[in-house]
């Protein structure tokens, strides 16, 4: 048993309350010393769901602190809300005060629901650029003409995932093409592929992780070889080199940061929707 | 041209900026009558970082208000950013105060980062849930065994981007079925399907909508006809309250709120990641 104390901590939202785990997420990450335990309580936009929500807080077991990250805007709902107790956090209220004060500038309530559909061009973008990453996945299609980035790498360092992740949170149109042995015996990539030089990014993965990615899908294989994964990453490494084509090694790095690098060495500033 | 006010929104990271642009887009939202642009700083790390996002920041044209919102952790480079002038708003420090003061402890700077690869569990289980969406899309493995959710729906009413999204956030195994034209007939889904009822969740979209995404995709056809999808949206529709399944309009809903209403729905309380 973990002698660690214990807080409940809740995400109370009139929409997803994506915003509101995401500030949670990043306060909790600051302590040690503490197990805490996470509840998402979103489309909370009537009493009825306001006073489960309350419900689901007041029930909290007496050996949980209780913290609550509320981001509701309806004041009747947020009272329902913190009648139930617990350590109120609201993210937004005074930095809003502060933007008012500063920028000489009034709020209206009720007026954006940052995870809501706004704006459906963006949506349109979104789902335009999924479809774009999906037809254009592992260099089934290389007319590029369309792709705002060429992702390359050898199997399984990570190409699919970031396309899509790209595509779904920036609206950005990602292909991908597989570095292939012929490639690495030939020390070159295709002409259809160089072509787009200026929208290639390359992912390299450390040998050993590559080893164990490739033999959990074909286990004993000559493609899931130690060796054979140590000659194509570093075989792929080169021809980044030699082509002066940025790279990143993704063995400890998360989605969003390889996104994040892409973004910026490829200096492609895109929205987060 | 707009006679509104102008503002610079900067988010300033040592990581993906991923949090401070989810909180920075919360804010502007709520204001209307001033037109923000937005900039992404993220991976500030290092005094050669920082002076050059200060370097940014300090060129802004003068006839835009600026506005920081700054969740690096390190002091010094926080004041260098902070000398490049602008309202510098911290959505963190004052919540972890209250934090440390009201649950009586004391934070650990530097542990965590929100969207670094801290949890490589996490990660492996976020990147197969991708490949097991992407080997069950479109109804290609009815092998539904190992599937957290199976969502239904005719074609092009949005499954292939909210299965993504689900796998992707929250590392939920999604596949999907499209209703063909024999389920509609025959007014009933495949046996293997029906075999999971409680992993499944239905989609539905206006026939409008759904004419004129298909009509993009495949102009003049059958398929695209609005009467043909007004006759497929409604079998569908009756098909999900013949076999109480639960479903939701897609027209005017995000991936996001499609999603967070998917796991209320069948009860996946997940972590987004």
């Amino acid at each position: 048993m973990s002698e660690n104390k214990r807080c409940a901590i809740f995400y109370v939202s009139d929409g997803t309350a994506i915003t509101a785990e995401t500030v949670g997420r990043s306060l909790i990450t600051q302590f040690t010393g503490i197990d805490f335990i996470e509840k998402r309580l979103p489309f909370i936009n009537d009493v009825e769901t306001a006073q489960a929500a309350a419900a689901i807080i007041r029930n909290t077991p007496s050996d949980f602190q209780q913290l609550v990250i509320n981001t509701v805007v309806d004041l009747e709902l947020r009272k329902i809300i913190h009648s139930a107790g617990g350590l109120k956090l609201d993210p937004f209220n005074r930095l809003l005060r502060r933007i008012e004060n500063n920028l000489g500038l009034k709020r209206d309530p009720g007026v954006g629901r940052t995870h809501g559909m706004s704006d459906s061009t963006s949506y349109n973008d979104r789902i335009e650029a999924t479809n774009f990453a999906l037809s254009h996945d592992d260099g089934v299609n290389l007319n590029l003409h369309q792709a705002d980035l060429v992702l390359l790498g050898v199997s399984r360092s990570g190409k699919t995932p970031t396309c899509l992740y790209l595509a779904l949170h920036y609206g950005l149109k990602a292909a991908n093409y597989p570095i292939t042995d012929d490639d690495l015996e030939r020390m070159r990539l295709p002409a259809d592929v160089m072509a787009h030089k200026n929208k290639l990014f390359g992912l390299t993965i450390d040998p050993f992780r590559l080893s164990q990615i490739r033999s959990e899908r074909r286990p004993n294989s000559r493609y899931a070889e130690l060796r054979k994964c140590q000659a194509e990453v570093s075989d792929a490494e080169m021809i980044y080199h030699r082509n002066q084509i940025p790279f990143l090694n993704t063995t400890l790095t998360s989605i969003e940061e390889i996104s994040g690098k892409i973004m910026i060495a490829l200096d492609l500033n895109k929205k987060l929707y």
